[in-house]
């Protein structure tokens, strides 16, 4: 099916449904939905239309299938991977949600709540604390992210070793489908088997198979203490054995555990204010953790510490701080949050966003430090993130002195080589971030014709126009 | 498409696949293959067939494919909708996956063990337990019942408050597509955004889009202990404001909260053998609980003991008993589990398994044993199951003395009366059993067309032919 340009009488109808405070024509106005957040790509668009209701949604979707128009369904617009913007021909049209921003139920009792799409996500955390509750997504844009774009990426973050991902703190969706239609799924059960489960589709499939407009999340016990630490250890291997130490001493109650190495804090040390080694000596690697509990005492603590003693003892761990206070420990994640921050004085930096079963885990990063070495000899390598779940954005910074865009313009080799030892160890090359536009092409490589088959099957049954977010996963 | 009966050709084909002693042809050694759990179907088949391998699955399929003759995949056949077993014409062959029971892989470190479909859920259990681990999944049928079928019907079962349904607790699946080709996705991830998530399509689909050959399951750190009570409570509302108290004091480690009424108490103490009522008086309802922690020492019973006394005191309990040993655990769930066997010696039962948010629980219960009582004065109401997740097996033993096949004859009526006002509050007519053949029908006056059209449309992409488990589902 041939798309269509945005013409007059499509743009009358869909500045009608919005109203004159829904749509943005001004070129400078649009900038901030144009541009990715890695600024990767920058798009052109006739208007950005910001509907404040289902009904709005449905409108203007129903207008765009019946005019053949495409559509770019935005969040907050904090995508890594180009997902969220539209192309460079300007035939899309921007559908941003950040308008439907309320939060329509909070049922501490049934542990849920039912928001708009566009509710940021800080704001649903704190909309649970405030009733005794814990929404557990989270990750460095939860101050501008928004709950749709999270649900619709099926976003990680740093809780899902404990609690899942976005996709699996869902009870219910509504839904846009391609031709107007809206699929009311909004339940709030805990168990429904009444045949396929169709909010597990449009979870993780990036608006190109409808645009979510509201959902029910599922929410969880606030815990009542976090026991947060910082270990120095000399190999990556020393650190997964840690966390089945922890694990098995806690019964799974480890909300995270983030690695990184000693370049990544000496570069957080060197270029971020107000940091400070929180180890005497410097070590090899470093890990981050939350251990939480939903009881009082001193417990908790004694495991950790217990942890901690038995891994000294034994050999692989070398030191070890635990936070006494919340002004320590929101001190301690502050270094890791700061880590992509920190990495950008030291130049170019080619990033990655890969997960191996956690057994493989240390292998990844000695293959793929070692290959990208060859390819480019003086890189600096900086994998860090979420050892808990298998998942590490396994960055490599420019050799000192380099020169950062000939660096830069070795990406996608550097990408090639260290994706095909991911998969090789039966990894994925996007743990958390999504295929936007950024990988859609490279995963044909990786999946099996099979999939990616299936993949367009369901994408055409759902969307036989094409509308939804044309260029984008499949 | 029109199907065919299995001719000839197709027979000795599909022998010649499974070997001479993977197929059943005589009748009355097809005959437990025929008849479902429930004994509401018995259906009728040329062949049996009981492939070893995913391989052999998958020529089979692609055999019935190429002959347009339909498959009725099967597993332990224990589940209750009859969505199991075959239809009466004859015309549709068994695919029973019971040979396929092998455990590939058991990974601690991994959290993760890779199974084929046939292996008897208690053996994945035992599996997990002997690395110190645990597969949480836990129902009545557990010692005959297979993962395959687990997965595909997306069972529930007991553990579901804290761990989730079957479909929360998989990594990764293998599935024979309906045209005999097998899709791959035997993963082993905590995260993976590349593309639609397929695995879900295929769990809760009850065989209707393509057979679940094998699986990479989740597990989960053994608990170190469970503290197992069982209380006497005034009402329903009383029993879900102890559930709140329980999840706020141990920061959700209740992994069980299932209630039953005194009717139900009494029908096992009067019909099962070696039963005592574990508490001194009666009272209105019941709950049995289990409460686990991944941690020794005193402070688990601690707690549940503190939550417990304020309950108390608060007058929201009456009596409660905490088992002490492991066979006095056990005693406790003896009685729970020997419900559904002491409601036979007192006559007919019409059931349902329904679900609602668990703020609406009481008042669903309260509201259907009314009307039920209307339409058939004396009915003596059995509501029993997981009040943890909203779900109730919401079942009426006949009046004392009744004509049986007179009040089984009412059991559509009952449904519909019962299934309206669970559809009125926000509830789902199959929270736990699926829809199979039983509910089919059913399901189109609760569901909105728009959402059987979807399923619909899924059901035509993948399965083209209609080949796979026809007449269930959708």
């Amino acid at each position: 099916v041939a798309l269509s340009r945005p013409g007059e009488a499509f743009l009358d109808a869909t500045k009608a449904v919005v109203g004159p405070q829904g749509w943005i024509a001004d070129p400078a106005e649009q900038e901030r939905y144009l541009i990715d957040e890695r600024r990767l790509y920058r798009g052109r668009t006739a208007i950005v239309l910001r509907p404040r209701s289902t009904e709005e949604v449905a409108c203007v979707v129903g207008l765009c299938h019946q005019h053949r128009v495409a559509i770019v369904p935005q969040g907050g617009n904090t995508g890594l991977v180009g997902g969220s913007v539209p192309n460079e021909a300007g035939g899309e049209v921007v559908l941003s949600l950040a308008r439907m921003n309320r939060i329509l139920d909070v049922s501490p009792l049934d542990y849920a709540m039912t928001v708009e799409a566009g509710v940021v996500l800080a704001q649903v955390q704190d909309a649970a604390r405030a009733v005794d509750r814990l929404f557990p997504l989270s990750l460095a844009a939860e101050g501008s992210c928004t709950i749709g774009g999270n649900l619709s990426t099926n976003a990680g973050g740093v809780n899902v070793l404990r609690y899942g991902s976005a996709r699996d703190l869902v009870l219910g969706l509504e839904v846009v489908l391609p031709d107007g239609r809206v699929w009311d799924g909004l339940r709030r059960l805990r168990k429904d088997n009444t045949g396929y489960d169709l909010k597990h589709l449009f979870m993780g499939a990036e608006g190109t198979l409808g645009v979510i407009t509201r959902a029910v999340l599922r929410l969880f016990p606030l815990p009542k203490q976090v026991v947060t630490g910082f270990a120095g250890l000399v190999s990556v291997a020393a650190a997964v054995d840690l966390l089945s130490r922890f694990q098995a001493a806690t019964g799974g109650r480890v909300t995270a555990f983030e690695v990184l190495p000693r370049f990544g804090l000496d570069l957080i040390l060197r270029h971020i204010a107000h940091t400070a080694d929180p180890l005497t000596d410097a070590h090899p690697w470093y890990v981050l953790f939350d251990v939480s509990s939903g009881e009082d005492g001193a417990g908790l603590t004694q495991a950790v510490e217990g942890v901690l003693a038995g891994a000294l003892t034994g050999g692989i761990l070398r030191d070890a701080t635990l936070a006494t206070n919340e002004a320590q420990a929101r001190a301690l994640w502050r270094l890791r949050e700061s880590l992509p921050e920190a990495q950008k004085p030291a130049g170019g930096s080619i990033k990655h966003d890969v997960s191996v079963p956690i057994t493989r885990f240390a292998e990844l990063i000695e293959r793929a430090q070692a290959a990208v070495q060859r390819l480019i000899p003086g890189v600096r390598p900086v994998p860090f993130g979420h050892l808990g779940d298998g998942n590490v954005h396994l960055n490599f910074t420019q050799p000192e002195g380099a020169d950062t865009s000939g660096f830069l313009a070795q990406w996608g080799a550097v990408n090639h080589v260290v994706h095909d030892i991911v998969h090789e160890l039966g990894g994925s090359i996007s743990a958390e971030h999504g295929l936007g536009r950024l990988k859609r092409e490279e995963i044909v490589r990786y999946k099996s014709p099979l999939e990616i088959e299936l993949m367009r099957s369901l994408k055409a049954t759902l969307d036989p126009l094409g509308i939804m977010n044309p260029g984008k996963v499949v």
